[in-house]
């Protein structure tokens, strides 16, 4: 069993979190992988579902925020345009993006047909990390039927480390990987949960911070490792939320990953593609109904303030539960790749 | 008594007018002129006021698009942001700018004062066109009176052409000013209004165009005048509706003064600040209410498509009724700039 | 031969066009098609080659305008945060977006393995529109070979109309498809070019302006059809210059393309995901190259005021001419579309 | 005489800093304050000059980040679409920042009279943070006389803490104000500066982090104070550099100011207008030259990277520079505001 990193004493805010501390604390939110392994690849697909029924029929609203945009992800502007999320979000490694869209679209497709809906436009959303130190990655592994897999093998108790699009990953020079966390905070007597899943794959090892101390510091001392010139990688993060928002409210939280991932020890480096695309499950969108007037339920916006703190904190823990669920491994030309957990 | 542009026979676009065919046919709306004429100073203010209460207490809900931003605008980031309005918007000379924002501050003290509403913050709302070829700018003119004056005589039959904000400016090579229209739209059953007011300064004489004809290269031959060589000047377009809308739908909507423009001979010249600043009546936002789940009215998306349209017709209308309202004059060095309505 | 608008009397705008009138009159650029029709498919790829040098080794000075973000455009993310384009453009429909993208990566790492050049990460562009009404599209039927057969047969003198990604497009009611136009404007002696290459399919019939004359009113008349409702479909607009420019400064100009879009009848519907890429020739960034301090040419800003309003006028005659080059055809569901030059 | 964090032993990150430490280690800028202190205001203006001479004749590359747009910044429409400053930057309190706008106006009127330049139009820039616990905010008691000699008196070694626009600032729950700090980083054997000045207004006490150390919290319990339950106030970020870079290269740095900011314990509260304002004195813009092709100097892009770690640790030091050299106060409403020097 994967101990996680509150289970090192290390605790990170000061929000609940809800039952898992995963992002499938969301009610109806589940996550899938398929992990491929061979001489030439650790790589592989993670599927975040936000909900079991059709999202081409029933949307839900979203937005995207990116930090860095230096990355492949792929459905942005639909979700800046529209504020809605018509599939699930799949990520991947960086050359394999094109593949995973395509399968999206035919699992949609295939969706639509078996629910009768009409489906002649989809806006799959595809994030993506470089494994390149992993993975071959120009020989685009990932397939259709990899993708299907996630989706169908998708569950609330998922695992987090180097497993699915984390398997390859490399985070502050440590073994990355999937990483989650959740937090719960109250409005007016309801209790509300926003969770967030990460793919970790970026900064350097002497920045690395637990809780504000400089663990990446002592560990590079230790290794007696020569410091990384750069901040390579990149990092994906999902956020999910049964808060009621309208999509500029969700973007507005969103922004606050870039806290979180600065509290671990990144500075949003050059090479760094930091993106995050979030959902809220509370307000559905029919994909029909012209002429119409419809509500949106939205919390007050001083209230964003607790889901603001909830979700920088949320994303720390995330990153950390993402290294130290991940086991060490070698590289393609056969460099040792640490976990965090070898230095707790 | 002022002609405007559907009194000369012509009539742009599909949908119904309001019965003023201007902004104020959106109920609550007014506006309101200071105009300043010496020697050396042909400019002034016009103020809309999106309703007759307390936009602090009770903001709106407003987004902005700027589709040219070289130009003095103020108050937009916070709209971007928050997605409301709280102030009403005025409009002066591009030098101008901080005393005018300083009167609407001076305007929303005393109002909360009165009001009993603590205020001590707020985001007052200025836009700005260049009329240098009539007023000696740097003297900044338009004082704190002018501001409260124009607030309190605001009313729905306002004045259009050589007045307020619009006493100086120039389109097209011809008088420009403040010009207005608006359009019904019909949703399951319920009309609602758009309406625009914009201040008119820009384009290249040989550019115009009416409902499609090149009126302006008719001018220009007939004027035996030189071509300019660009296109200096802006314009500021306000748009105000009852349509029950999120600040993004709005925003979409706000975009479509693009396409209007277009279609009066504009290309958005480089000197042009091209600035769009909306807002809906539709849903108040209290500025209280800590830790509260509300409701927000919005239409379907694919309904847009009918205020897309009819926002690009108004825009198109608005720029032809500023210039035909306008009368002719003299700029500071003794240049004669006609009006459209010589030609017509 | 195809005629094309210009042959039919009709001038767009002041500014000289390139010996082409296209895209290609841009030195180095060249497009090229792949079309595909079966019975149940009329579609196919269009791919804009920027240079006939690899890309990724030298990388061009890039933008990206979304005037309506309802699309799946993708590479727009690093484009927007690096201003720098690495691979050739391809557009095609909306279903196969990832699969292109995936051919676009294939050729690259060909391309680069050829070059002995190391490509662990790249940004794909590919743009698209919605074919549905003559492709059956969740079919998704162009394959990598279609992508690479485009890319080999690439010419400077390339087709226009129904063919590519145009051959299923449907633009104001009548067949839509590949249109370009180019204009030359000259700054302190030199000609520089700046091209454009639609993929039409947008508008509603009775919209349709040619030269400021409704023509879309006068063909509803004589074909008694109904009117849309909406505007659905979409246009990609792909500008190219030699023209010495920061990404900055391209996307002021990519901006004007709203302008000559408005002009043809567009107000960028609902439906239509209106995109813009452009680069420019004038400034290649080496891919590699640590720690350096380089120079970029670029033109004066005011200048920029030349290329707007080419922009503007390029744009308005390349949708018209991918309307006159397009032959009408008949639909899935037996419908005929006409053809513009029907009408001419 | 004011200590600084440094001299409590607390080091911020790894690039050396400039001699001072201060924004003013970049050759050409200047600091200028104008304080004011009654019984019912402490507040003030803080301007950084760029350089000395003329910006609006030599106009800087410059740059904007909106972290959380809940603020009144004015100028950044302009500086979004060409990339260039052509005032000074001042800062003040929130409801001032029409009359600091205005004064800033007079200022360039005057400058561009005695040096012959013709000045028509003028993107004044203006920050602002809420001192209302200090500050009588409605009255708008800073002046066009404080303006112009703060701008007199700007020096390279100009105060920290609560003077100029810090005058009225909370940080933390602590007394906030003005700080700075420096880093050196060379590329190619040169030297180059990136300097901050913030004036910091943010942050609830519990969550103030010193290297990583949970200050704020220790704090909160020597003083048994109660918890805040908003992050209100704001905070305004000046970044200067002499870095060659075009003003895409310098917004990508300016976002790295929010990892520092979060570094000190920010989660970018709700009520907090957290804005970034960059320049590069590298490249100067002449304001005329019609059609002309020029040179702009730039890194290339991999090199940001160090840019990017400097930023994020001078923008931390520079916020405990501004609490540790402000002294503790007592607000309008007779509260205790201490220092955090009393606590190191």
């Amino acid at each position: 069993m994967q101990r996680r990193i509150r289970e090192y004493g290390i605790r990170i805010g000061r929000f609940p979190t809800g039952p898992c501390n995963k992002i499938s604390d969301v009610p109806g939110v589940r996550v899938g992988h398929a992990t491929l392994r061979d001489a030439q690849h650790q790589t592989g697909v993670t599927v975040i579902l936000p909900a079991m029924d059709n999202l081409f029929r029933r949307k839900m609203v979203a937005s995207a925020f990116v930090l860095n945009g230096f990355g492949k992800s792929q459905g942005l502007v639909q979700i800046g345009e529209l504020g809605t999320l018509e599939t699930p979000i799949a990520l991947t490694n960086t050359l394999n993006v094109g593949k995973v869209w395509d399968a999206l679209a035919e699992y949609m497709a295939r969706r639509c047909r078996e629910d009768g809906v009409e489906m002649h436009s989809l806006n799959p959303v595809v994030g993506e990390c470089n494994d390149a130190s992993f993975n071959r990655i120009c020989d685009r592994p990932v397939t259709m039927e990899h993708v299907l897999s996630a989706i169908e093998t998708a569950t609330e108790d998922f695992e987090e480390g180097a497993v699915g699009a984390g398997t390859g990953t490399i985070c502050f020079g440590l073994k990355g990987g999937i990483g989650s966390a959740s937090r719960v905070i109250e409005i007016a007597g309801t209790a509300y949960t926003l969770g967030i899943l990460v793919q970790s794959n970026h900064g350097r090892m002497q920045n690395l911070l637990i809780g504000g101390r400089p663990v990446g510091e002592e560990i590079e001392n230790k290794l007696k490792a020569p410091s990384q010139t750069c901040d390579q990688g990149s990092i994906m993060m999902i956020v999910g939320t049964d808060l009621p928002l309208s999509s500029r409210q969700l973007g507005r939280i969103l922004r606050r990953c870039a806290a979180g991932l600065a509290r671990s020890g990144s500075y949003y480096g050059h090479g760094s593609g930091d993106v995050v695309i979030g959902f809220s499950t509370a307000n559905r969108i029919p994909m029909d109904g012209m002429h119409q007037v419809r509500t949106l339920k939205m919390i007050s916006e001083n209230t964003l303030e607790l889901a603001f703190e909830a979700c920088a904190e949320a994303t720390e823990e995330a990153v950390l539960n993402s290294m130290v669920c991940a086991e060490g491994a070698v590289t393609l030309s056969g460099k040792q790749i640490h976990s965090l957990k070898e230095f707790l």
